[in-house]
Formats: C-alpha cells, structure tokens, sequence
C-alpha cells in the first residue's frame, strides 16, 4: 500500500500524459509542446483541437476538412430540439449539456473505438447549438436557426446567441478563450473522464463524467461565481472593502488560486489582456477596475493571483454572454482535452482504482433490529 | 511531487473513508463495520442502504419509515414516462438510466445539501421503476402500473419486470445481491463519483459520474459479460475447452480477478451459494456446472478465482432477468454507496486533482500553417 500523505490527490503522479505540461516549475503550459503563448497568438481553437485529438497541428488543407466536418456536424436532430424545448425552464444549463450528451449517446451510440474521432468532433460541433437553441427556446420563445454562415466554434456561438454575426475582435477573443480553455492535463473534470474511460466505458460516459465534474464551483463553475463577485460592485473601493470582508469571513475568492500553478496562471495574463480590450470597446472599463482591483487585493492579502476564470468573465461579459453560459462555453473547449486524455487512456489502459485509509468502526456483530436504539 | 511508480494508482491510498473496508490482508469485506456475512444472512437491502447512507443500522420505526418513503418516492412523472418512451429501442440500459439521472437533475434539482438525503433516497426508489418501465414498453409496447404492493426494492423490481409477484426465494435471492453489490469502497465508479462531488458539484452529476463509469466491461458490464461466456457452452468439457482457447488468446475472462482481493472475493462464496439454490429450482444445474468448470479452469490455469459478477449473473439469468439489466440492478444497489461517499466527500472536502507524468513531445516553435506537413 502506498501511502500518499496527501488529501485530494495533491502533487500525486496518477499516470502519464504527452498531451500538456501544467506548471512545470510552477510556470508555463504547453499544448504538445507548443506554448499557450503561441497558441493563442498565432493559433485558432480548431486547429488546436485538431493538436489535441490527432497530435499534430492540421496542414491547411487538414483544417479546411475540419472546418467542412464541423459545420455538417453542428446540425441538431428533430429529437434532440423536442428533447431540448421539453426541459424546465429553471434548468441549469451544464444539466441541459450533461443531459443532452447522455441522449446523444443513446441516439447516436459509439459501438467501437474506430468511432472515437468522430463522435469527438461531433460533440465539439453540436454543443454550441444544442445550447443556444435551448437558451435562446428558454428565454426568447424562440426557436433559431442552427446553420449560420460561421465556420469557426467562436463565430457559430455568438452568432446562434446573438442572431447576428459577431465582429471579427469578439470573436477572436472568445476563439483565444476556447483555446485556453480546451486542455489542462489532470485536472478533476479531465481525470474524472479518465476513470471512466478506464473501466472500458463509452466516451458519451466519459464526456458527461467531465460536464458533470466541471458543474462545480471550485472548477468550471468559477468563471460564473467570479462574474457574480465582480457584478456586486460599482466601483473599486466598494470592491476593496467587499473582498476584505469576504477574507475575514474566511470566504474563499472564486476565480483566484490553483492546485498546480503557484505563481501565477499563464492563461490570466493572456486573458487579462483581452478584457481589457473588450472592457475598452464596450465602455466598461469600470468593469476592469474593480476587477483589477480585486486582483490587486488578494495579491496584498493572499498572496494569491487570479486563475484563467477571472478574467474570462469579465471578458464573456463584454461579449453579451449570459452569466449561465459561463461554464457551458468551457465544456465546449475542454471537450477537445477530455477527448484527447480518454484516447490517451485507451491507448494503454489500465482500471484506475486506488484505495482508501480506513477510519470507521471497527468489526462488530450484527444488533438484531429490536435491539437496535 | 509525489510519484506513485504504480499504473491504475493500484495500491495507492486516495482519501479516508468510514464506510467500509475491502481486503484488509487481501480478505473480508466490511459495511460500517458489519462484515458482509452477517449482512447477507440476516440483513436486508433496506437496512444496508440506511447503514450506508445514515451511518447506523435503523431501528424497526426508522425501517418501517424508509420503507414508506421509498414507496412513495417509486413514482415516475408523466414527464419521465414520455421520455423514456421516447428513448431508441437500441438505447443500451446503462444510457437509459445515465440519461434519466441526468434529466431528474434538471427537474427535480439539488439546490442545496440538506436536500441530498432526500434524493439519494429518491434515486434508490426510481431506478427499479425508471428501467422496468423502459424495458417493458421497448419490448413488450406495454405500460406498466408503476404501483406494486412490495416494499422492497428486489420485490419492486421483480414485480415490475415480470408482472407478478415474486416468490420469497426469488425476492430475497435478489434483495441479497444487492446487498452485495452496495458498497465497495474507493472502487473506480465510487471513486470517480467522489472526484465529481470534491469540485462542489451536485448529486446527480457524481450518480452520472457513477454510472457512466459502471457501465465498462472491467466494472459493473462483466456480469453481463459473464452470462455471454457461459451462455456460450452447453455442457462443462465445452466450457473448459472454449475457456482454455480463450487464454491462450491471451483474452480475458469477464468476472475473474480483482484489483484488490488477492485470493477469494467473500461476495462470491455467498452469490454462489444462492446461484446453486436458483439453479437448482429452475433446473437449470448444467448452467452451474458450466459455471463451476469455468471456475475450476480459471483457477488451475491461472490462479484467478471469480468475483462477485461471476455467479451473480448465474442467479440473475435463473430469476429470469434478462442479461441486459444486470449492469442496472448492480446500479440500483451501488447508488446507495456511491450516495454515502458522495456525503463523506462533502463533509471534509477537498479538490481530489492529482498531476501527471510529462512523455510528450518537449517545448516546439509554432509553425505557420503552410509549412506545416
Ligand atoms: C483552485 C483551488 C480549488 C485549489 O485548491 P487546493 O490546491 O486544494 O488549495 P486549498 O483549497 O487547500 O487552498 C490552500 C490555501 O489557500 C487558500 N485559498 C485557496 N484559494 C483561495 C481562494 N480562491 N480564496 C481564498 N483563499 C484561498 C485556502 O483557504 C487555503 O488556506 P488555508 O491553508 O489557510 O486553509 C482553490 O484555490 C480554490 O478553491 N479556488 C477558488 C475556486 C476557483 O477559482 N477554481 C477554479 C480553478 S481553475
Ligand atoms: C478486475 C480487474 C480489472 C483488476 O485489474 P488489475 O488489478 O489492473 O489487474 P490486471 O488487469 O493488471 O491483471 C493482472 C494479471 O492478471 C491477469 N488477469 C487479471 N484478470 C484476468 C481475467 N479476468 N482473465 C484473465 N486474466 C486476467 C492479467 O492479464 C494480468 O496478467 P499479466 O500480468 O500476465 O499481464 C481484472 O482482474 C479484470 O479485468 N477482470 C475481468 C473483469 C471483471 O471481472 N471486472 C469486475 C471486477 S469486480
């Protein structure tokens, strides 16, 4: 038995992976090892989708076939848009993706593993509509069109959500955000997905174990509770005391910290920089003031810098995204990561089944029921 | 960081648990502190279920109200029972039940944790009405009455699927195995429900997460796995010879072998013991013969010996199930152990993220999409 000395798995190597480095030396991440620097400079979200679940960035023509595959595959069936229109209005919406996928893999099965790529990229195309029509059905009455002349994830979202094209600056700057988001080597979402696929599982299993992992606060669901933090204040200074107060309740900051990175997140500094922009083109810089602020604030008193879910809130924000499609936008990145770690898995797998410490009653007999109190 | 040297973290300790102890000294099983013995001679479902998710074996008032709860919580929404008709008849189970876990989420959600009691106890009462209702209109385009005058979860299920009540043999055949199949502790789909819950998630995400990751033939699909190989022979001496083809195909036996019991699974000397009693009375000795040469085979040639799936497929195929619920009815017992782990999570949790060892490609400049081959 190997004892590890430490909760939550910290700093335990649970197996291997050529897809990321999170923090080597506490800095840094790489995407088969290219930079998320250059990625997001010189990259757009398909062609590292493609890195991730194929291993190599496309060839031109590789992309364009990508591109095609994509748009033919965003199309939602009759089924799912009764399925979709039927669900509350109240639900929340990583339940409408976790739900939605589970059917899609009643509907569309993957019988063998040669289906794996294609199921992938049909996931990665279906998710912004399947959530955009249920939003816009929920909130509008209004049933959309799903084709759209966008070929990209970034365009085909903001279009289906706005029912107009996007300029070419927001939606390169939710394309950046896509690509930060999409892979993250074991983090919980991903390493959940990765139990699953271990037991032999369908690789719809393994995506709703990481939508459904992703739902909670301390993870995906950051990027919303950070939006909610920052949405509490008109300026700075109300920020300031805010922020003070919550650290004296001992509250914990949503959008701040990580269980790798102990410096700093390289994925914030690259984010920072875009809702800056974004703040600037919309007329929010007050926005990014208090933002800044906070940030400022639990560097002084924490020690502790925001994550990659701080700053794209503010910057969804400024893109007229809903606050309740935070979370959703990740699932639509980070299923190219999850796809990628549950192939990885499948490649060389083994159950992954570790043990626990023991710390209940000791045996004991069996207390017929009237003797029981 | 911590290096495990261990493939599937085999042996590594994850987290403490108080629910239960699996081969301490690579023997016995243990709920609480009851050993499974005692549990399956003088317990019932029911019982382990409260003992699982209370903490305590009820008293006979505290039985006989759970009891009444799970009656009154078996009921399926109108909206439920049109969606499950509504389901492909080629939808696997494991799909079903995922999907309707997840659509529950959505309409009956978990708000906040006082409510978790109350769904688990939910769950446990609609899994039996959930896949009988959907198995009996895909095959026989039948609707069956929900309501049945059993009190137990093995009764329900039985009364469902065969429209009729249940002899007391069969009923408390069944009711033991799901004793059996309740709890297992940090086992790959309990564990991977445990990584859902430690992001602050809800319930219904870690049963998703529990199911999705049940469904693989190395966990919860190799009894159903099991009854194909012996459904495969007519009498023993085919048996042996098929299962002898099969290893030197270097293939693996579904239902042998464990990752942590290393000479016996005690929950396979006590289904075994009901599979000769069932087989017996439906007169079906060959299969248990057939079963047993497999055994003998398994542990000549390999030192293997069966686990719990081995001969609860046996008893399951002779109750007159049919082989494709035998991964729900493991689902149906296990939710109340994935519901207590769940519990224990929340009430000292922490983010379970482990690391990972780098064998990708190392650092790389960007190449312009033309230059790329
Ligand atoms: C990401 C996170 C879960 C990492 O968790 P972890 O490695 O288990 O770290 P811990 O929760 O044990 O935190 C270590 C210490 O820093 C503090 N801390 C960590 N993140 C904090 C935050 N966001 N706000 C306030 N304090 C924080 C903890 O309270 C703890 O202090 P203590 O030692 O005095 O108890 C954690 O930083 C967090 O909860 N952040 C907020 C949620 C979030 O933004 N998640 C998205 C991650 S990309
Ligand atoms: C349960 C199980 C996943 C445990 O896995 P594990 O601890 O990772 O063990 P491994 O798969 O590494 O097996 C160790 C060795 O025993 C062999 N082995 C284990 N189970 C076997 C089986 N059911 N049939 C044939 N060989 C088996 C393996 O091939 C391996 O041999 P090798 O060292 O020559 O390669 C594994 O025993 C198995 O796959 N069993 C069949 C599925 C099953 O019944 N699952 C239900 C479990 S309750």
């Amino acid at each position: 038995m190997i004892l590890t000395n430490s909760t939550g798995l910290a700093g335990v190597v649970a197996g291997e992976t050529a897809i990321s480095t999170v923090g080597k030396q506490g800095v840094g991440l790489t995407y088969r090892g290219y930079t998320i620097e250059d990625l997001a400079e010189h990259s757009t979200f398909e062609e590292v989708a493609c890195l991730l679940i194929h291993g190599e960035l496309p060839t031109p023509a590789e992309r364009d076939q990508f591109l095609a595959k994509r748009i033919a595959q965003q199309r939602l069936s009759d089924e799912m848009m009764s399925f979709l229109e039927q669900l509350p209005d109240t639900s929340h919406p990583m339940d409408v993706l976790r739900s939605g996928t589970s059917l899609l893999g009643c509907w569309e099965p993957e019988h063998s593993i040669d289906q794996q790529q294609r199921i992938a990229a049909r996931l990665l195309a279906v998710f912004p509509s399947m959530i955009c029509y249920w939003y816009r059905f929920v909130n509008d009455r209004f049933r959309i069109e799903i084709e759209s002349e966008q070929t990209t994830v970034a365009g085909h979202f903001l279009q289906l959500l706005h029912s107009g094209a996007p300029s070419e600056v927001d939606r390169r700057a939710l394309d950046v955000a896509l690509i930060l988001y999409a892979e993250h080597e074991f983090n919980a979402s991903t390493f959940a997905a990765r139990v699953t696929a271990s037991t032999g599982s369908d690789l719809y299993s393994a995506i709703c174990t990481g939508i459904g992992t992703l739902r909670g606060p301390l993870h995906g669901g950051a990027n919303e509770a950070s939006m909610k933090l920052i949405s509490n204040f008109t300026d700075p200074e109300q920020a300031e005391q805010g922020v003070l107060r919550k650290l004296a309740r001992r509250e914990k900051i949503m959008g701040f910290g990580h269980r790798v990175y102990k410096s700093t997140d390289p994925r914030s500094e690259i984010m920072k920089r875009w809702a800056l922009t974004l703040c600037k083109q919309t007329r929010q810089l007050k926005t990014y003031a208090v933002a800044e602020r906070i940030e400022t604030v639990m560097q002084r008193e924490k020690g502790l810098f925001p994550n990659l879910d701080f700053y794209s809130a503010v910057a969804f924000h400024c893109l007229g995204i809903p606050t309740a499609l935070f979370t959703p936008l990740f699932v639509m990145a980070r299923t190219a990561g999850w796809s990628a770690h549950v192939f990885e898995q499948r490649s060389n797998n083994r159950l992954i089944r570790p043990t626990a410490n023991y710390i209940g009653p000791s045996q004991r007999p069996l207390v017929r029921p009237h003797q029981r109190t």
